[in-house]
């Protein structure tokens, strides 16, 4: 019979008493084959009743010293941030020879590639399946699923306010600010959004996601990354309009500079996957080469559905699993050449309030031209005697709206420059990417 | 240095051919952190050119005495049939201590505990990732991604032919036997079309994700099994109107008179995830106790997709892991206490032909209400001047469809029993169960 794992467990939030449910539940022992057991705990405070049983288990104020115990066998790390002390306890658990389990994106977004490597040094795991899309089991399938299989591209929706604001703003035709104040209400968004709604907590999740992908060293400083707080209830009209729908993606490719990863606002066909996740749901697309794409559906946070990864994660420990933690050896793992975003090729949306004047329309058309940027679809929206959202008076600036085929991020933004200068627009242009189905 | 993993490979169709090319790429060493090398194969036909480079590897004419060979650690069996030579050739494997990777779900829904436990015995893996949902790591999920969590109920679209001829039903409102014919054209339906479309096919895979989420026996001979041949134009459209789709679901449910285990046309919610899900693809949807469900889409079939999963079954092996076949230890998989259909309980879609005189509808509602079912809709549906599928004369029968609330599968038979008896209805009633998001 083989002794119990024993867990060490720093944090003891939502996600952490979660966890403590579960491996007191029937299923961790019979599923992994070995007993689990909780031995020591920390968190900010310790008189806080939790509602959970944490009679037996030792309290250790220090997490450091909680994570090098001689007592136990796995160190979860749950208190989270990019910084001390979470950083040096996991270090410390390493290099004692402990395997780790964390949520932490921010700290392995950061620090992911020193820690695999200490990880990789001392022979034990970290796994970390709870950092990116809560539930869903992504971080395994890109590290076990496809074993044999090289992947085209990756891309997801991993940040559910931002998904649950622009699925409000499209089915009640509301503006950012109001679906803000509503997230924020329901506690779906933080009193500072910034995080979430600029797009820098998807960047996180995606530079992890884009590491076990293709091999490459975490790199979230080459990320491009653009939020939705400028995404006005036109562009959602004119999406639906046109077939499409708008989401906060991740995006990482394969491109021949190198590996593109971006965060921005994106127009996705309808009939995709990923275009019916709608709320808080998160969910991820798997391009393996010469496959139909793969896609995972699911709860992206809340305490149970995080837990089911952080408690999947200690199973497999407990299983004997050492998988490298971005899917192969460190030493391996390559720096990904950065694809600039000037070099991104795909059709963009975009959206103009052109001046109403004879020989506008001609000069917008020869501005593109010039770039050879070909027109998919023009829609001139239609201004009712209420007028829209972008209304003036009637003699004042037109909406248009243009999806382009495909071209490069480089061509769009030289042939706006000239629009601007030839002053036929008011304000600035909206400019939305667009990621087909392959 | 660990030696490389040695496979032998007997079965090379489209899949097997795949699978050597996905072994010789450079993907899988990396990530599984060691060499796998194919040494011996055999097919049924050894001259065939299959396209792929058999040089350096053995043909060995005996599917079972390559899987015992001395010179293999694992048997790769993709040759199908749920008898000999796959089932002496697997256990010959796992007797001889070879590790074994199948995609051959009609086996493993017959014999899969059997050969658990032969697995089990002689400490090797028994994988079969491949043999539900193509591509889709459904198997890994079930079995190592919630290794915490209860499941309450699991279900899926698990037979690609039967949702491309939905898919086309719905679509363009064509009938069963044209679709039918459509899909043989185009390879996706066998010349004897039976085992797909009356919903076998969906049974054995389910059983074996019924095993693996409830950690009971495998066991197929209780699934109650309903194909899609007598769906009609009618009833696509029925559900169109009223907010569903149909799909054929494998089901298998939590009941607290046991493991509902089902395989049916289902009238599933348009805005669920697995609604969306159109033509070959397949997908599985996930409800763990108390968090969100998740749902796995991707392709179901095709030789890459299908090679992918086999290969990444290989790939644990080469990194060591070792999971129960079923999830847990053979020998703690429960008897399903078998829930009977009688006892299911759920909403309905009714559609009758009603006899078009006085009291016909009273005597229809009469019959419903003594069974205490309730009616969440009924819509009489208009026959235009063309007339429906279903439109005889003038005066000819009525269609007319009602949604019940949750009732019992055995108070909806006695109900429509009486109708008939009482002969306001001309034909067999139509009877669709409803599958609702929780």
């Amino acid at each position: 019979m083989v002794a119990p794992l024993k867990v060490g467990l720093a944090g003891l939030g939502t996600v952490g008493a979660s966890v403590v449910r579960l491996i007191g539940g029937e299923q961790l022992a019979a599923r992994s084959g070995r007993k689990v057991e909780i031995v020591a705990v920390t968190a900010r405070n310790k008189g806080k009743d939790r509602g959970v049983d944490l009679s037996g288990t030792r309290w250790i104020d220090d997490p450091v010293a909680l994570a090098s115990d001689p007592g136990i066998d796995v160190f979860v790390e749950l208190m989270g941030g990019e910084g001390d002390p979470a950083k040096a306890a996991i270090g410390a658990a390493l290099k004692a020879k402990k395997s780790v389990v964390t949520a932490n994106k921010a700290l392995l977004a950061k620090h992911g590639l020193a820690l695999a490597e200490l990880a990789e040094r001392n022979g034990v795991a970290l796994n970390f399946e709870a950092a990116v899309a809560g539930a869903i089991p992504i971080i395994k399938t890109l590290r076990e699923g496809f074993a044999g299989n090289s992947f085209a591209r990756i891309y997801g929706i991993l940040n559910g306010t931002c998904n649950y604001i622009l699925t409000r703003m499209e089915q009640e035709k509301l503006s950012f600010a109001e679906c803000l104040k509503d997230a924020q209400r329901l506690g779906y968004a933080e009193a500072d959004p910034t995080f979430d709604v600029e797009g820098y907590d998807t960047a996180q999740k995606l530079a992890i996601l884009a590491s076990i992908a293709f091999g490459t060293r975490v790199d979230s400083d080459s990320i491009y990354v653009e939020g939705i707080s400028s995404i006005a209830p036109a562009d959602l009209a004119a999406a639906d309009e046109l077939g499409y729908r708008i989401k906060l993606l991740g995006v990482a490719v394969k491109t021949e500079s190198g590996i593109e990863q971006r965060v921005h606002p994106t127009m996705v066909p309808k009939d995709s996957a990923i275009a019916q996740v709608m709320g808080v749901t998160n969910a991820v697309t798997v391009d393996a080469e010469g496959i139909a794409p793969i896609t995972l559906v699911g709860p992206g946070a809340g305490g149970l559905a995080t837990a089911s990864a952080v408690v999947a994660d200690i199973g497999d420990i407990a299983r004997g699993l050492r998988v490298a933690p971005f899917g192969r050896a460190t030493d391996s793992l390559t720096v990904a050449g950065k694809a600039p975003m000037q070099l991104h090729e795909g059709g963009y949306y975009i959206r103009l309030l052109a001046v109403d004047k004879p020989g506008t329309a001609a000069t917008i058309a020869t501005r593109l031209a010039e770039q050879d940027i070909s027109l998919e679809s023009i829609v001139q929206r239609h201004i009712g005697p209420q007028g829209g959202s972008d209304a003036k008076t009637a003699a004042g600036p037109v909406p248009v709206i243009l999806i382009t085929y495909a071209t490069t991020e480089d061509a769009v933004r030289r042939a706006l420059d000239a629009v601007k200068a030839d002053r036929v627009i008011s304000g600035e242009p909206q400019l939305i990417r667009i990621e087909k189905n392959r």
